[in-house]
């Protein structure tokens, strides 16, 4: 294996490690030292690629917009609603979205230390609104910057209420709720009537994109190693 | 003053900065002993009516329930929204609603003590909804109940964001957002024609409860204190 393509792996392996404590533990409990135990690697590994937790944090924050969009489909609200849901078929297995919004929404780290997904996911919706109005799509009210802004606060207050209340065994459910009750004040009623809303939808295009890419995942790509598969 | 009122004003008193300590620090950093100094009341006097912190919290929790109903309307979705928009009015100016939010949200406490205002609210709000399916108010395919928990779910995930991002400043602007996309996928048209779903709202209502009780706050009624007024 080449020298760099080994430093990518090992970095990868330490945000994984480092995400599924941040996950567990929140950001203030969280040490580099159970970075280092969980990522089976030396403390010297861990502070070549990242001088600190605040840069560990960051890292896991970013590493969810290295993987790849979800495909491309003739309806752009269909990739806007897709976006929502293959998020949020990995929200419970995947780790580094996990922590994700865990990190985000963790106000116990005083003083908001800045970590936050959403302006990222806020650009990528805004992105595929605006796609879509340009395409006629959308109802006229429809302001891209808001609704996309509008989209993932609700995402993330929705995946709180179903991770406090089941676990997030009804995460798919209940985001399916959302966009069925959202995407009427959004789309024309003919684009309307096309949308696959159906809670199983982010698990069918996941594995659209796992098939797309041969069954096998690519390194440094968050959204693209299996399902439950253990890091390396 | 009887020593019954005596003894509910203190209780207040208590609550009221145990609040404002949840509000700023979270639950973990929390103290009885900041509460005993900003109550300005014995460290006896906390402990007469709260026997631990996880007891501080619960009150909190629990008093914002306390707190009077918006005022009766013909129109029930607009009762719906006005229990929104009017906790949205009063979450930057009231500790005992802002910390609620933050109790219910903070991840920090670990293992989830259970602080949690959302199935209060999921509840009044159900209860809101069931009366407007029976004046004919709702579109066919609404089930009350999880139209009410997605409605505080992304209550609590657009608070979070108004926070974070201009530390509250355009609540009211993304509450309004909120319902102007949520509502047309509840209401028959008729009524959806009719809501109010301006920003201003919740400060109209609220001037409006205020009003009917002369303009005074009665002790123990989270929602009725005066904007901006100190606690006595």
């Amino acid at each position: 294996m080449a020298r760099q393509e080994r430093a990518l792996r090992t970095r990868r392996l330490i945000l994984e490690a480092a995400a599924s404590v941040f996950d567990e533990c929140g950001y203030e409990r969280a040490t580099i030292g159970e970075v280092v135990a969980r990522a089976g690697v030396t403390r010297g590994a861990v502070y070549f690629h990242f001088a600190s937790k605040r840069d560990l944090a960051q890292g896991v924050i970013e590493e969810q917009f290295e993987a790849e969009a979800v495909p491309e489909r003739p309806c752009k609200l269909q990739e806007f609603v897709d976006t929502g849901m293959v998020v949020t078929h990995l929200a419970p297995i995947d780790p580094l979205v996990s922590a994700g919004v865990r990190l985000s929404v963790d106000q116990a780290a005083e003083g908001h230390l800045g970590f936050d997904a959403a302006p990222g996911w806020i650009a990528r919706l805004e992105r595929l609104l605006v796609a879509a109005g340009e395409r006629g799509e959308l109802l006229p009210h429809v302001v891209p910057a808001d609704t996309a802004g509008l989209m993932t606060a609700s995402w993330v207050g929705v995946q709180l209420q179903s991770q406090r209340f089941t676990g997030r065994a009804d995460l798919a459910d209940r985001v399916a709720t959302l966009y069925r009750h959202l995407m009427p004040s959004i789309a024309v009623p003919g684009v309307l009537a096309c949308l696959d809303l159906a809670p199983d939808r982010g698990a069918r295009v996941y594995a659209e994109m796992v098939a797309a890419r041969g069954g096998s995942a690519p390194e440094g790509a968050t959204a693209t190693r299996e399902a439950g598969e253990p890091a390396e």
